[in-house]
This record gives C-alpha cells, sequence and structure tokens, in this order.
C-alpha cells in the first residue's frame, strides 16, 4: 500500500485535530430521539433532518431538506467537477424505537461515553456512522477546499419503518441523485477489529399461507377424522417444502442460483469460521442446513426457507379438543443472486395450490418481495474500498456478504444505475435494535479516516 | 312389543297427570345458576344441590349431601330389595357457563317455553335430563310405592369443570354405589325424532409437543440456513402422523383397534348418513378421512389424530424476519376399543423421540388421557333400554356410538364393575354449552315415560 498522499495526510490531520468537537456533535445528534415508527416523535425526525441540514452546510456543503410524503429527508452536496467520479452517500437520520427502557443502562436519548464507547439508541444504526462521511467531507473541504470526487448526500427519515416513500423521492430526484457508486456505512465489521466489505445481501420473498377447512371450530371428538383439519393440512405443505435432507423441495426453487465465485469460497475459507461460535452465539444444539455447504456459505451465498410464525386453533394454556378452523404459516425465503423474486414468489405459489387438497380453502398473503444484491467484486470502487479501509483500520477487510436483506440496494442498482460499496464501521454486536445500542469511539475515528481516504482514492480509482 | 304392565301403566298415567308440575319444577330448578367453573356461584352449585336433595326427599327417596373437596354431589335412593337389579343412575346438577349473555333470547337463568321448548342454561345438560330419572322414580314410589328395581342416584356438581373430585368420590362409596347398571341421560337423541342409546364413547390421549431450537429468536436472514427452525420441524413431525392416504402412521397406532361388529356396520349404514349433512354442518369443502370407511364409521368406529392447536414466532399481523426459539402444537387423538391410552400415550412419545432431530429439544406434555368405552350390545341392559324407548317415545331407538370421550364410563367399568346405559332425551342441536340451551318439553315427557319403563323393564331384564 503506498502511504497516503500529502493532501491526504492533511484531511487525517485535520480529523485528528477536532476529534473531541466531532465527538461532541455525535452526541448532540443523538439526543433527538427521531423515532420514525412512533408518530409522538414526528417532530423529532424533522428535527433530524435539520441538525443534519445545518451541520452539512456548516461543513461547506449545500444542504436542503427533502419533504416527501412521510418524515423529510436530507440531500446535500459538495462542489461538482466534471469528469470526476460521482458518489452519492446513503444513509438514515431515524432510529428504532428504544423497547424497554429499564433494560437500558442508561436513558436512550442522553448518550455518554462508557468504556470508549458511545452509548445510545442510533449511536451506531445509522447517526453515528453517516456522520463519519459527514465529518470526511468536511475535513477535505477546510484543507483541500473540495472533496476529491463528486460527492452527494441522500439522507432518508424513514428507514427504519421500511422506507416507504424513499423509492418514490429516488425516482423523482433521479437526476440530482446521479452517481457511479453509492457509499453505504449502515452495515458493520465482521469481528471486534476485523473490518469488512459487504459485497452482497440476500432478496426477500415473504408470503403467509391461511388455509380454512370449517368455517367454524368443531368439536375433535364429533367430528374428528371426518373433515380436513388446516393445521394438519399446514403441517403437511410446510414439510413438503424441504427434502429429508435439508434442501429446499419446491420445484424450480435452485433454477438460477449463482454459485459462490472461487474467490468467495477461498475468502470465506479463510474466515476459518468455527459452528462453535454459532451454537453458543443462539444456543442451538447444532448447526443445520442444506448440505454440501459451511455455515457461512449458507448464510451468505445459499438460499433458505423458514417458517416465521405458526399459529391455529387454541394457543392458550392447557387444552381444548376442537378442529380448528384456521390454521396458518408466514413463510420467508432469502434468496441469492440470481434468482428472481418474482420467480419464487410464483414457484412458491405454485406448490401450494398444487399440492393442497380440495378439502382445505387457500388464502395467500404477500409481505414482501426484494431481489438479491451483490456488487462485481473487481470493481474499482471495491478496490479504493479496500485501500482506503486499510488507511483508516491498519488492515486489509474481509469480503463478506450478509444474510439480511436491503431493498435500497436492488432499487438504486435500478433505478440510478449503481453499484453500492457497503462500508461499516461499527461492531457486530452493537445492540442496534436492542438496548445499549453503541459504536466504539475508535471505530467512529477509524471510519471517519476510512471514509476520508476513500473519497481521495475514489478519484483515480480504475 | 307386549302391552306395558298394568303397573307401568299406572305410573305413566302419573307422570301425564303431573306434567304441570314437573314442568314447572323444572324451571325452578334451572332459576339456579349453578355455573361451576365460577367461583362466585359456588353457593349456587351448593343451592342446586340442596334443592336436587329437597327435591328427592319429597319424591319419597332417601336423599343426602355428598362433600368433596370442590362442589357437593347428591346421593338419593330408593328402597333396596335383595335379589333385584341394582341401577345407579349418574348426572350432574352444574352447568356451563353462558358465554356472551348478548347471545341468549332471554337470560339464561330466567326459563321460559318458547315454541314447545324449556330454553335456560342447563335445560338438556343436564339438569332436565336428569330429572327425567327423578319424576320417574317418584311415579314409581307414589303409585307402587316402591320403584321395582333398586335404584340409587349419584348426582355430581363438576362435570362441567371436568369432574376433578368425582373418581375419588366414586371410590370413597364404592358399597353404596354398588350396582349392575349405570343409567346416564346425558347424551342427545340421533336426529328429530329418532331416539337412541349411545353405545359407546371414545378414549383421549391429549398430548402438547413444545420443540426449542435457538434459545432466543433470531434473525432469519442473519441465521437462517444455519440452525434448526423449530417450526419447520414441528411441521416435518406432525405431517409424518399422518400417511399419505390419511391413515395414522405412527407406528403401532392401529395395533390393538377392534373392528366395528356386523351389526354396528349394519346398523350405521341403515341410518343412510349424507355426507352433505356434514358438508353443510362444519361448513368444509369435502369429507376427509381414513379411506375404506364412511363418515359415520370414521366417527363411532375409527381412531383419529387431530393437530388442536399450532403455535410459535411472530403471530401478529404483518410480518417478522424471525426464527422462533420455540414451536409447540397440541395434539389429541381418539381411541376405539380396544386401544390403551396407556399404550397409544407411548407409542406417541416413542415416535416423536424417534423422528425428532438432534437439532431441537423436545418436551412433551400430558393434558388428558381416557380409554375408550363400549357397552356388550347384547346385554339385558341395552334390551331394556331399547325396549323401554319404544314405550317412550313409540318408536325403537337407533344405536350409536359418541365420537367424544366421558371419562366416566371406563371409571365406572373399573370402580364399580357396572356397564354403563346411555339414553339421552335432547337434541343433537340443542345447543348445550351454547346460547340459548333447550329442552323440547314433548322430550321431556318422553324422556319421563322412557326412563319408567326402563325401571321396570330392567327388573326382569335377561
Amino acid at each position: 500500500m503506498p502511504p497516503p498522499s500529502i493532501e491526504l495526510q492533511d484531511t487525517l490531520a485535520y480529523l485528528d485535530a477536532n476529534r473531541d468537537t466531532f465527538r461532541d456533535n455525535l452526541l448532540q445528534f443523538l439526543r433527538i430521539p427521531s423515532i420514525s415508527a412512533q408518530p409522538a416523535h414526528a417532530a423529532d425526525v424533522r428535527r433530524a433532518a435539520e441538525w443534519l441540514r445545518n451541520r452539512a452546510q456548516r461543513a461547506g456543503l449545500h444542504a436542503e431538506i427533502l419533504e416527501t410524503a412521510g418524515h423529510p429527508a436530507v440531500f446535500a452536496a459538495g462542489p461538482q467537477s466534471p469528469g470526476r467520479p460521482t458518489l452519492l452517500f446513503y444513509g438514515h437520520h431515524d432510529v428504532q424505537p428504544i423497547g424497554e427502557p429499564a433494560l437500558w443502562h442508561r436513558s436512550a436519548f442522553d448518550p455518554a461515553i462508557i468504556d470508549g464507547k458511545v452509548v445510545a439508541r442510533g449511536a451506531a444504526d445509522d447517526k453515528g456512522q453517516l456522520l463519519c462521511a459527514l465529518f470526511a467531507a468536511e475535513a477535505w473541504m477546510r484543507t483541500a477546499g473540495a472533496v476529491p470526487i463528486n460527492l452527494k448526500f441522500i439522507i432518508e427519515g424513514e428507514e427504519e419503518i421500511g422506507s416507504p416513500h424513499f423509492g418514490d423521492l429516488v425516482r423523482a430526484e433521479r437526476e440530482r441523485l446521479a452517481c457511479d457508486y453509492v457509499l453505504i456505512h449502515d452495515t458493520a465489521q465482521f469481528a471486534e477489529g476485523v473490518p469488512a466489505i459487504t459485497a452482497g445481501t440476500k432478496g426477500l420473498v415473504y408470503k403467509e399461507i391461511i388455509l380454512t377447512g370449517p368455517t367454524k371450530d368443531l368439536h375433535s371428538g364429533v367430528y374428528g377424522g371426518q373433515v380436513a383439519n388446516p393445521a394438519n393440512v399446514l403441517a403437511q405443505l410446510i414439510a413438503a417444502m424441504h427434502a429429508p435432507d435439508g434442501r429446499i423441495a419446491i420445484p424450480g426453487f435452485y433454477d438460477r442460483v449463482a454459485p459462490l465465485s472461487p474467490d468467495e469460497e477461498r475468502s470465506i475459507a479463510g474466515l476459518a469460521f468455527d459452528d462453535a461460535v454459532l451454537v453458543a452465539d443462539t444456543g442451538s444444539l447444532a448447526p443445520h442446513g442444506e448440505p454440501g455447504y459451511s455455515t457461512l456459505e449458507r448464510r451468505w451465498g445459499r438460499p433458505t426457507l423458514d417458517v416465521n410464525g405458526l399459529y391455529g386453533g387454541y394457543m392458550g394454556p392447557g387444552s381444548s379438543t376442537i378442529i380448528p378452523s384456521r390454521a396458518g404459516a408466514k413463510v420467508s425465503m432469502r434468496l441469492v443472486p440470481n434468482m428472481s423474486a418474482d420467480a419464487v414468489d410464483r414457484a412458491f405459489c405454485d406448490f401450494l395450490l398444487d399440492r393442497a387438497p380440495k378439502s382445505v380453502r387457500v388464502e395467500i398473503l404477500d409481505h414482501a418481495q426484494c431481489d438479491p444484491y451483490v456488487a462485481p467484486l473487481d470493481s474499482p470502487g471495491i478496490r479504493a474500498a479496500k485501500a482506503a479501509i486499510e488507511v483508516g483500520f491498519g488492515r486489509p477487510p474481509v469480503v463478506l456478504r450478509e444474510g439480511g436483506t436491503l431493498p435500497i440496494l436492488p432499487m438504486f442498482k435500478r433505478d440510478l444505475k449503481a453499484d453500492s460499496l457497503l462500508v461499516g464501521y461499527c461492531q457486530p454486536n452493537c445492540n442496534a435494535h436492542s438496548p445499549n445500542e453503541f459504536f466504539h469511539l475508535r471505530d467512529f475515528e477509524a471510519g471517519m479516516r476510512t471514509t476520508a481516504a476513500l473519497l481521495r482514492l475514489l478519484r483515480d480509482a480504475r
């Protein structure tokens, strides 16, 4: 790795000199309880947007609020120079609800530094991480008078409620948001001290099956063995979704699955993941899944099918001798490249309608549908991100995929024709969405350095 | 059928002459809200027992309260003559809760005669039906000075809460309750105007399976395909309980099943049950069950297995992408002669423990266990009951079995060595346990005549 350029050295020095200010700014931002899910906090979400716009303006950027049909977003941009690469930074200024307040060691919106960690709701997800990008931009503006590339920010206020208006916003602002890459910090390191680039996320098809047999609950003695029991039928349908060996048995399900590349297989093997960690983290008795793949290969590279919820008949304590009128299951499938959510959805419905006996009514609800996403691993952007992480963290990242789903990634690809660089700085166990969320100050600072380096390295990346 | 004896004619005339008194007595009994399930009504259950004791004494019987650890029972007896058959009448003076009051056309404990029906909670189940036996006894006492056989009554106050203390009471009072037959009116006709003798009831084994995979709900993206999902495993176990053709696939399940006798098969065929009635009554799309048997054969003569309840993971509206930590199912099996509840219970548990993968923890709870019961169809008691029904209703009964379970029947067989005669007078759709329970006055009167005839016919039965 070549030493940082003189101008980058100045920028990194600025970040170092202003670390206390940036930390105090972060604490200030975290005091705004911008919980998008709770209508009582709508004004706080707006306040967070305004705080961010003002802070971006102070950093020397153009910044403005973008209204949506829901909570407002913030757009910001540095000076734009034709001919230079354009990077769109995506983040969100809203936060998750806090859950049970008693589980927090201190108030969720009264941030403090404890053992070198900023503890507060939103510390990692995503306020702390998005500020890494904003402060890196400020460092360039203050030291070089400009960011080395064309930099834009789009920070939405509804990520934690599923981004209901973000797609419309992106399509409406397609011109202003045009870019070569999207940069996102809203992911995590692989493990403490092991920074990561997340190259792909899984797609999702989430369905609910509702079977109705009799139109009312029946006495299981009087009617047992005479009419179809929808709970028994449901169990048969769910069981038939997997072959005995653990593979998914829906016809056509694997048709378009792209195998992991040799590079990815090597990279995963190099992480030497120990299944004992999986067992310890989850409390499961043993790993279980599709045969022929390691745990990380299954997590990142293989499609899955899980029942997320199951209900029907008498669910209280004790017993009730009924044949339930209805039984239902929530079933979700995670997809990998190059599966199509639409095709999987159709295969799932066809499977159910083909197999369900004529003695039950079948209703299928839609809950979510999202395609998988994977970034091209040999892109100039990924190469620049790897080098930037070496600058910021002093070691190269691992490249991984995510078992979860980020609907914005296929959306950016489709509507902006841009691939995403997912470079997150927080710990994987940072309690995002849980009590006592935290962001290590050392990761906050390494993150600012990384993003600052990336803004320089992307200029010449090829 | 020979004409009734002169003494029976006198007894029937007494019943006819006193019909208004008996009807008024029934209404009085029904005004006592003896809901055994509700502690606030404990004094009312006692009041019902006292009313019954007093009424039995006025009928000329010895009668007393028998205390239990719960609600009291009533014991009564006519004069006992050595050498004559002894009949123990079983009934219950407690009633079901009334459910939603708004669904009653009038107050549940303010009985009235509407279109020839007594409408009130307990009208059929079991106050009205048990009074048929008491008033028949009074008719014999008043006209002949004695009941033709040795008659005893045991009327409990906890039937509607599962008779928690009745077994202990029977064992403690085994001497006083000794008998040749038990007579029970707490069943129904087969259809309006088609009186029935119920010859058998099914046994019951009711279990709950709880599977635990991870010790907490997991993110289905992060952990999908890596650990066993207990809801998916549960579905596989439940599905495996039936073969594709609808037979139960638990090894050994059918081992001791006694086939229906040719008489029973003929009797069932003679009822000409139309499956369209099943479909209309239940709202099911089609009949379904073990192949090779008609609906009534399956209802009365074949064992069944049904899921009564199913739960696990996220059961609310919308979606949640979790792998549930736990999933459970309530599963009950109905047994026919000569199956053993204990053996079925063991076969069920063995099946689960053999098949469950090592990746989940299996917990099995017990909710109920009861053997099946069937009366010998060629007994003098059944012959006498058939003839008595011809006297009371003017037509012979059909002989059927019950798909439901009556734990007292195998208990009487075991502890008193007595078979039961189940002769019920109410309509099968009489709304027992539902709003607007009713008992036709004409069935009340036919019932008194039937019981009066039975008390005579049993004397010489052989």
